[in-house]
């Protein structure tokens, strides 16, 4: 892909405090390994708390490292100021999610001032070969703050998905 | 959807029971609400602990269970002795997930020997009223055991994954 | 579905109109069957020339007409002046598309000022029997003519899309 | 990608075979311009027969394209005596498909028994410019004749079809 331009100089500490935000990202192991503009990795290590029935990770698991690692992506381009949520995405499930340690890489396929196309592939690490098990495709929207001193909680009503 | 006919007899003990052998839906607070063939309803109450940066539960927790509930669903419909597996899914994301309680509700589209298609929608709830939040499509596998006493764990290899 | 209160009066005509300037419905043989606010229905004969292999319609062409109805049905909630694109849309098949004649049924899900979801369902007749062989979602977005003087195709320009 | 080994060594005939038995990519005007085990690329010109409202090329028929190419691809690898379905497939549609030609390029992700994973994407020439204008990911679906002298549309019956 090809590298993109930053809009905002302090995308780094914004994309990072957007991950750190997240509660779900704790419950779930999932930590913030990487970040370049329009790029991101996540990492979580395996833990029985987060699997199926034959003790792979469960796929929405493996969706909710996907989906994040495209929406710190997605959000690593906008500007000072944006509020971002996930219109929809696809996974799929290409192997069991079954390993060590996981790592969620995005990338940004096209950046937009309403839409943000993003790209992610899940690896599962096991004895030290890492397998493609999951991949998305999905799409996110900028959400401009009408009032950038409000919390980030009041702005993102459903007034502002779209509506 | 028409009623479908399950074809184990003991659909409803084996299907509580995949819901019930994942850990990763304890994790997240999820229950099994209802079961009937080829349409399941599940039940999460709202915690900080499956939220993103705006206190709305995160996309991957609601895609966790709208999977989970397409997967028991799919699964009420299959003979005994087959496991499953997701394929695919896509999740799409009407509204920020905001409120008390969610519920996925998940029916089986199309049966199939070896392919189900299923959709689910989840409703977040808020001082009594229920809101279409997220929509999914989902294809779901059944995996026949080559060897049903062995346990489940074992026979869903990734050998047994379309390979 | 909830009935929905269109936002421009002369949506019936202008939704219409939108549909009959689509050259590619022509070639495909895809007619505007039924038109509510919100809800399309569209029509196509059989035809050797849009078939794969088998004798089946191909997966693109059904999916050309689910798009297109998601897409008017989408465009009769808009306001006046809006121009509309397809962002994405996911296709499942179900069933081999064999038959006489198809449907391609749309609704709206969730209209928005930006975005609108939609989904859609494919049906083939076949001696008198209607069958579901296809289902998509799809998500919509509205673009507000800069210029509602100037042409269609000079305001959905690449700047339009998002950027 | 990895190089795939296909199991048919006879793909490259039988891959061309099966693009070449679908009359709906003569009526699109889509042709095989190169074929390698698990990567297909497919060309067409712009014609004005298969635009929507704005002169672009309809979406529909831009998933023509990368469903064909995935489908190809796809069965490039698959053993002799398969026939071959898509299951599902989402299309992101990043930019308006204006051009003058255009180029539809998929690589199977994870080939397997029953089925195969691909990726494509559609570009748009322009003065000379390639321009990414939509992805795919989609799922096909491997057909074991059970009586491979019989003629393809009799095996490929619905109950060929997951059930």
């Amino acid at each position: 892909m090809a590298a993109f331009e930053p809009k905002n100089p302090d995308y780094r500490a914004v994309a990072a405090a957007l991950f750190n935000a997240q509660p779900a990202m704790r419950t779930l192991g999932i930590t913030l390994a990487r970040l370049a503009p329009g790029e991101v990795e996540l990492a979580m290590g395996y833990s029985p708390d987060v699997t199926q029935q034959n003790g792979f990770v469960h796929a929405g698991v493996i969706t909710a490292g996907l989906d994040n690692a495209c929406g710190v992506a997605a959000f690593s381009l906008m500007p000072r100021d944006a509020d971002i949520l996930t219109v929809e995405f696809k996974t799929s499930l290409l192997a069991p999610a079954r390993g060590e340690r996981f790592t969620f890489k995005a990338e940004v396929v096209k950046p937009g001032r309403t839409l943000t196309f993003c790209e992610a592939r899940a690896f599962a690490e096991r004895d030290g070969v890492a397998t493609l098990v999951a991949t998305m495709t999905g799409t996110l929207m900028a959400l401009v703050r009408r009032d950038a001193a409000a919390p980030p909680v009041e702005n993102a009503s459903p007034a502002m998905r779209g509506d």
